[in-house]
């Protein structure tokens, strides 16, 4: 079995946000399939995700995403979420959702409109102040469709403008990390489509300010580790939202579609810094479960985090250092490899059962019945789902 | 102003279908907006398809989407539509929004849920009896998201078995087109992915299974001409479904993104014999008109391929061909682009008009005011969408 | 360590056949780095090659590339190749690289051009004869780099016409396989860009002709083992030639990219029978060591394929059939992630000292002295490159 | 005929600085087939690129590769180009080709290597003095071809390093440009993949380093106006490297491949002030012609961008800006295209013949003679090419 007692340090550093629109419906243009036990409340969200911490002891923050988790107590939502061992993460905002925001939000040519939408993102911000959440994520769904359609640099400089007046307000704790996404709902040209753009409205905006890197939000073929080297390098890495992804932004089971590609990142990760003590950098989930479980859909993806962090941790620092000091290609990768290639599930196992975790989170949570509970009980009701 | 006369009547031959579904509300996962006027029922979309025709005379038949589309009298819709100057064209199969086909259709292990998925493409075809309409368009969402959640040759296999089942209920005049999709709605492998399954599938079945091809279906950086190309000297490309995109699945006015690729596909089509008298290729829209209005969405669609037609076929084939054998890169380059930087519009313009249709569709269709009668018209109900 | 007993005989069955221009020098159209070392003569390359197979009981049989490899006693070089320990194994054709196929080959509108390419695969299927190779594989450079530069058309049928004369000339137990790729040297189209085209081309010249898989010549995110799978099931998957990539045809080490995607194209392999008793599927290397040393490269190369080909057959079916059965989507993943997860390294290498050969071949390789002996040995003369 | 007056000013200002190299012979990793009149000397190369100047009035300028382009006095080559109506543009500097770079050059963790690679570039600055040339481009081709191989973050730190010494040399009416390129020669990372990676190191040195955007080097689908539209805002586009592709760095003559994709980067270019009186942003053609002719190939190139800036800047703001202002998708999509499908040629030919050039500058090469002349001329040497 492996041994992790070298690296257990920043191992046990690792913390996992999980988001809670992860546990309500989701699925494609096409169809969204409701499965039975899906939570019609906020609060059953957070019972869902605090499942996802019992079992794994890795996550032990809700991500909230407003307006669909807006709540008349938040004071109360965050003790609730501490009664099951969790707290409040990063609040997310959205103005992908109102008809006011079909032709943008931040970066609108109607000052109207980008009023709405930096009004509705101080709100956030004072969300964040009564949960206690210290990141404020912003996504955009702004964009075009067709050539021409708009004016791509009236909206960047308008963007800026109202990213200033959100900053402005963030607390002294408070953070704003914005999010790049190379297409999807737009199809032309989105206002972030890449993270040299957010590095460059970040950069511009303060140390409060950062990027946010969502591992389904690039071009075919991008080497995604590279920019994670780059902005922890940049000092401007802010968080993840992790996932995996084949095609588009699939945002299947991070770890699912190309394992090594994780690994690579989470290499990147440690050799950055991201692991260290005071580390600030966030790692969330930002999944959809359109055809599988949902909290087993989370606990796996959790555990997938953690066993690429272990084997990166893994990696033989001096040989690899060596062998690439002497141009050995084939040592290099190989070194690395080997790390990949280690089985790191039974060291894992025991490292659950020394902190009375169950050696096999998934197992553990078929047999607690919590499913069968959540099904039989969530009778009637509004499912949660994206609402689209 | 261009002489068309030498390419009148190849020109004379385009009709381009027109999808039903196109004039209801669509999105993406994240939104679906809804617009003033949109269609309640199957009358009012094959309403607003007429429109499309008579400021074109290009679009003479309305493909109908089941269940989308069912009606209780298709005898009667058929002459509804009769009296509106056009037919019904293709009959599209739907197994996707079923919750019984969440893992499959068509493909499905179970034999149960297969059997569910071929009775509808049985009735699909009684609906083509009683409509007039030729074409049975099959576009499965069928495939996986997760590396090993199904096993993708048992579901090659039932493919070609339910097939088999539907082939044999076609009439002597009936056609199915066998459509590929790369990706989406699923993530991981889909069953029908590329022309060479379709193909392989169709060419096993008979003379009266061809391929049908999507250009929004592809890879990124297909040729997706040379797969035209293909498919019609083996004889089996059946039909189109024109739309254009940058990056997936996008379903823009076709033309919209990349004019020229729709410039060389018509080339093609037009070196295969697709607008030679008795060609029975298949020239349809499909389109998702997300932000746009839909009518005048559909007006810009099929004049697109009419200014494409026509800048294909006033190639200069004769001069093309020398350059050719003569192996002049630059020169046969040029005569192609020629053809592509022509202006026919003005041309277009006076064929128009010579038929009694008007000389810029997009402005009679909004001088019309029908846009403004279907908006104050059209109030309560059900807008249609694709009710995902 | 894992126990291989029950997947032995499948294991035991793998042969990876080399190429002898992977120990010549390879680069990109930027600079190609010489090696010392590097041989200069054919026999060179065996040499080589027969390195390989001496350090991992892997790699029975050298592939030739004609006029590369052109030799003036074939007789005497399959015995200089089985004193070595080692056979010859695929002849490849050449017609990329003579000034008279600058716009095409088998393809090219002037018959006098495909006359010679036609000859030069009938020498080769003598070169066939006279080493007693079974397997001929075609790539083509041909395509075109400009819209309209040559007729699509006109070219395929012409492949059709070429391929047909060499079919003919075939032995009785010798077979064609015919490769596709996607794009390179051609930027606009090839002329078999695809499987389907390979496909549709070699069903219509009988059973000895089959298509040619390499795992590097596919658009960005295309399922690959969807068509390992189809291939097989269609009886037309006839070799592979493996490497990976990132990119574009980047043709490195097997397994060096995307080691999970090796993976599930093994797990297909197995599936559709590739290594059953009787299977006549080739598995060849097709790879550049731009910057690697070479034959530590190829041993790497072929261990990367037999560790995964171990993993696939280690895939519990079992217990994957039972949660395709009741559309389990986690377990079934995650039986499959755990066969790709099991480190089947320390049986291997358990496995190659039951059959005297190195635990660690990448190390006895270095140990062996060989490198240093061809630095030393290797002066003068032309080294062997693609001579582009 | 289309009337230029409103935009002539604009479009008198346009200049395309061309590529000493693309006269040379090129191809790819296959073959680069060589052709009758190539030049032998740098005087030849000024000579051909003299003669597109020559029959468009667009090309003045001739940029230079060091070491290709060596020279003894450059004084004197500077007069030479000078008697030939062209002056000397950009210098490249190379640090591709010798074995020492083989792991990189600039980002090498071996300082020796750097000291090299940074003494070359203030050696080509030196040469700039010289010639009267203004920029200095620098395009990487470090990186590397498998995961682990090198450090990324320690090669990110080294560039910044070397750039910093080079940057300190420039004189004061001297800029430097860094190109990004997605892939290759590298394989797995390239140190300077995307703009943000030029961005954050040019912004970090000062005022007198840019960016250089190359049509070809992004990863597949990426919106390219968008970076234009960017680094013009940002005040940090340099200049551009035109050509076009269809999959990879194809490097095919501009405007070839997507003429539309050219039309959307020259409104961007408008937009941003590039033809503005003033602008400092360079327009250079980055091209391989391996098939074609190499003069009419330069030709045809600068016409094309002649070309779509004619249509760029014919775009009717004054309409668009109220379609925009209205949220007009298809009115702004449609006067968007009106001007992309605007038969410029006429008007271009005259706009040439008022200033005494060619009205078909191709047809005008072709007639010169200027071919047949060096074919005879130029016998024996060594044609130039690049030397991989």
């Amino acid at each position: 079995m492996t041994d992790l007692s070298a690296i257990e340090e920043q191992l046990n550093r690792l913390e996992i946000e999980v988001p809670s629109w992860a546990y309500g419906n989701s699925g494609t243009r096409f169809k969204v399939f409701a499965t039975e036990g899906t939570p019609r409340t906020v609060e059953e969200k957070i019972a869902d995700a605090a499942q996802v911490n019992r079992h794994t002891g890795l996550a032990p923050a809700v991500a909230l995403h407003i307006p669909w988790d807006k709540h008349d107590d938040y004071a109360g939502l965050r003790q609730y979420a501490a009664d099951l061992g969790v707290q409040i993460g990063t609040i997310n905002s959205n103005t992908f959702q109102d008809d006011q925001y079909k032709f943008g939000s931040l970066t609108h040519h109607d000052p109207a409109v980008r009023r709405a939408a930096i009004d509705h993102h101080l709100e956030c911000i004072e969300i964040m102040t009564a949960t206690g959440s210290k990141d404020l994520k912003i996504w955009l769904a702004d964009g075009t469709n067709y050539p021409g359609q708009q004016d791509m640099r009236q909206r960047q400089d308008s963007l800026t403008e109202s990213l200033e007046e959100i900053y402005a307000a963030l607390g002294d704790e408070q953070r704003m990390v914005l999010e790049y996404k190379f297409f999807e709902p737009a199809f032309y040209h989105t206002d972030v489509p890449d993270w040299g753009t957010s590095y460059a409205q970040v950069a511009a905006l303060g140390d409060k300010a950062k990027v946010c890197l969502d591992t389904g939000h690039h071009a075919p073929g991008t080497n995604i580790e590279f920019i994670v080297m780059q902005l922890l390098r940049l000092g401007k890495l802010g968080s993840f939202d992790f996932n995996s992804r084949f095609y588009a932004d699939d945002d299947l089971i991070v770890g699912a579609a190309d394992p090594f590609q994780l690994f690579r990142i989470m290499v990147e990760v440690v050799r950055g810094g991201g692991l260290d003590e005071g580390s600030d950098l966030g790692l969330m989930l930002d999944q959809c479960h359109n055809i599988e479980e949902k909290v087993p859909g989370q606990i796996r993806s959790v555990l997938n985090v953690q066993e690429m962090t272990a084997r990166a941790l893994l990696l033989d620092q001096e040989a690899l250092s060596a062998a690439r000091q002497s141009n050995d290609v084939l040592a290099a990768h190989q070194i690395f490899m080997d790390a990949f290639y280690t089985d790191v599930r039974p060291a894992l196992a025991a490292w659950r059962e020394s902190r009375n975790l169950p050696a096999d989170p998934m197992a553990a949570y078929l047999a607690s019945g919590y499913q069968d509970t959540i099904r039989a009980e969530r009778q009637g009701g509004q499912q949660a789902s994206w609402g689209a």
